[in-house]
């Protein structure tokens, strides 16, 4: 019955607010992008010509050089970096997996460093092996069970889960607390089954933590049919060690920026509605739809203005985030500055789930700016993209929340994202241009609605 | 505001018909089908045992028995074939393009025979081209112009309609009739730009019908940057002619079936709930997503019952469909002996759009009926495939119209389909299995819906 009364009152707001006039000017985001939009071409350059670009790396600083370069070729009225120190771990000589069985004979499976994970030594880490499903079940075991192990964390995402991103969520702990936890028993090493909705050879990186008090033990993800391979042999007991190797550290930290592009408002240039995506990546395949596809989207919605000659009402801001993926700098740093410097935010819009087809945007936000952007839901319908609801809205913007700045993030379906989010495989053969280009320009219609109307 | 009376007309019937108990099954129909779901499996048997089947082939024949054996082996009430017969069109050798240009050298282009069209002869046809952008433009150029010569059409799909089937469908006379029309002005040959919204190097068959009266002569399609490189040649008058060859031809027809598959309905078995796909393909690529998909969607949606353990009501009939691509044979005798059999079809499904992740449904109904449909739209909403509007139903379903039957069209997200339809490229490795298995649930889930509760 609650939902009826919502769509009732939704259904209300439209004719309020919906005027004709916007559906005209999202028309012509819509058909500027769709016939001569810059998003594909750009990210081709991105990922083609710099690359994967992990916080600290020279990639890293090539792609701030890029972004720099490129809005100001759009002639944005201003482009300028922000400083920020971010880590710098570097993953080294590739990895090496093998499930060591009854009578010498091993099997290799793909593994890989999780993201800021300590090295084995050159000799690597040999050691039995325990199965879990959940963080929880280590406290069960014991210490006494534990100790000089590898602990194996294997809960699959939930297939049943109709939003990968919501699968994703239940199991992620594994990764980011599994090797942490594991440390605390005595374990010696983690290997995390892949965070995939795919069954394949594939390891997927992403970040983990150590606690600051702890010891530090060596985390790995292992691919989806790797960990099934392993948990099979398991339980036919043949299994007698797990070893891996690998020499990844972390360096110290390194000099790089957030790069931001601007016009500046001509009625209440002082209101800002910013719109980003994260310059970083991991340092696997070429970060295509994570985030590559975020930061072209960010930067072709403002350059929409300019191609189509509209001035905003109030300033636009593209903002490539630096240091998303194992850090969250650059997004801390953005907010510091922007209540140091007294900035008034009133929205926010993230791309990070990827280039795919669009949804629509969740929004995080109080009721009454909810209800004014839902009402916009009409102007979206039209291109497939009118889920307006409550939801998450990015990980960079997040810390704007606390200066009362509206959130949303651009939804795209979720199905293929966590195929190869974080791998080898996050490469611009994978971006669909027309996707990517719907994203786009329904993003520089919100952010045309926000810096028009305001909040 | 006739959108919003619409929405809050909507809103209100929710309330009376999503009753909870269908929701509760919905969300068994896809936890089962994202569990254990046989869709991606068969459609790899399909697409890699028996790969493309034209209409009269011998996988076509294969294809038959193939979907008998498996709807036999999940113990569907009955299992029977209709006999049906089918042109039989092949296309022979490889097809040769070629631009001849100004000093004598040759530019090979990708062509391939559109279906149905007759050869070249082995010598192949050389002729001096004109680039038109419609079929009116012929008149306008009159015989003297065009006697002796090739048409080149080249009107693109537009790339600003968000749908892609709504680009397809005003571009694709170029291709169905630009030979026969062409002809009657005394054309020797007509190269269709392919039906594509990809630049790329694949050229994309598709049928073509000749004038029954009317002088045949070839038909072909030529890739979309093929077309290009033409088109921009053409304009530098640096093109001499265009040479062609192809030895396709059409053979005596062949006996060939549509497969149907059945649970017969407990309370009312006279009335039947149809769910079908086309199982014949083009001779190009494996038919993956046109139309193997659809097949194995409509016998997953009849299984699941199976799997759960439900009993329809009404009688729940998968059906594939042979030749809808060049004759639309299988869906015009299935309809005559609905006919004839004096057989009660209250609704039916078909898939025939591609197995990507799923938006809705289209309905073509009348208002009482659409209604009914429509208010399920929250149960289909938690699956975010919540359209559910007027709409085109499909090809094969048709000709059952006019029995009275509701017809719906199974619609997934259209970005990609027009990208690989009837190419070389519509291979099993263009499937994405959660795709796939959404639809089939959400198939499943009409056609329980459709079941239960009539129309």
């Amino acid at each position: 019955m609650r939902r009826t009364l919502t769509m009732l009152m939704t259904a209300f707001a439209l004719v309020v607010s919906a005027g004709d006039n916007d559906s005209i000017v999202a028309r012509q985001f819509f058909d500027e992008e769709l016939v001569n939009g810059k998003s594909y071409q750009m990210l081709d350059e991105l990922c083609n010509k710099i690359g994967n670009r992990l916080s600290g790396s020279k990639a890293a600083a090539e792609a701030v050089e890029w972004g720099k370069r490129v809005m100001e070729g759009y002639n944005f009225d201003r482009v300028f970096l922000q400083e920020v120190m971010v880590p710098h771990w570097v993953r080294g000589e590739k990895e090496v997996g093998r499930i060591e069985l009854l009578g010498g004979e091993g099997i290799d499976v793909p593994i890989c460093a999780l993201g800021g994970s300590v090295g084995t030594g050159p000799k690597g880490i040999s050691a039995a092996v325990i199965e879990v499903k959940s963080l929880e079940e280590l406290t069960a075991l014991g210490e006494a069970n534990i100790k000089g192990k590898i602990i194996f964390y294997n809960r699959p995402l939930d297939p049943k889960l109709i939003s990968t991103g919501s699968a994703y969520g239940g199991a992620v702990d594994q990764r980011h607390r599994g090797a942490a936890e594991a440390a605390k028993y005595g374990a010696v090493g983690a290997i995390v089954r892949s965070m995939s909705t795919k069954l394949d050879d594939v390891p997927h990186t992403g970040s983990m933590k150590y606690d600051s008090t702890g010891v530090k033990i060596p985390g790995a993800a292992i691919s989806t049919l790797g960990a099934n391979r392993l948990s099979k042999l398991l339980l036919e007991e043949k299994v007698v060690k797990f070893f891996f190797k690998m020499n990844c550290e972390t360096l110290p930290d390194v000099k790089s920026y957030n790069v931001v592009g601007e016009i500046v408002g001509s009625e209440k240039p002082e209101e800002i509605v910013l719109v980003g995506g994260h310059l970083d990546s991991w340092d696997l395949g070429q970060g295509a739809h994570d985030d590559g596809a975020g930061c072209v989207q960010a930067i072709e919605a403002v350059r929409l203005f300019k191609a189509l000659g509209i001035k905003p009402k109030r300033t636009i801001r593209a903002v490539l985030f630096m240091n998303e993926e194992n850090g969250m700098r650059g997004g801390k740093k953005y907010a510091e500055l922007a209540k140091r410097n007294k900035e008034n935010h009133i929205a926010a819009i993230e791309s990070d789930a990827g280039g795919f087809t669009p949804r629509g945007f969740g929004i995080r936000a109080g009721q009454k700016d909810l209800n004014t952007i839902v009402a916009w839901k009409p102007i979206f319908e039209d291109y497939n993209m009118g889920q307006l609801a409550k939801g998450w809205g990015g990980a960079d913007i997040g810390p704007l929340k606390e200066q009362g700045t509206v959130l949303l993030g651009f939804r795209p379906d979720t199905q293929r994202y966590f195929d190869i989010h974080h791998t080898a495989e996050d490469t611009f053969d994978k971006i669909h241009k027309r996707e990517l280009e719907l994203g786009a320009a329904g993003m520089g219609v919100m952010l045309y609605l926000l810096s028009e109307h305001g909040l």
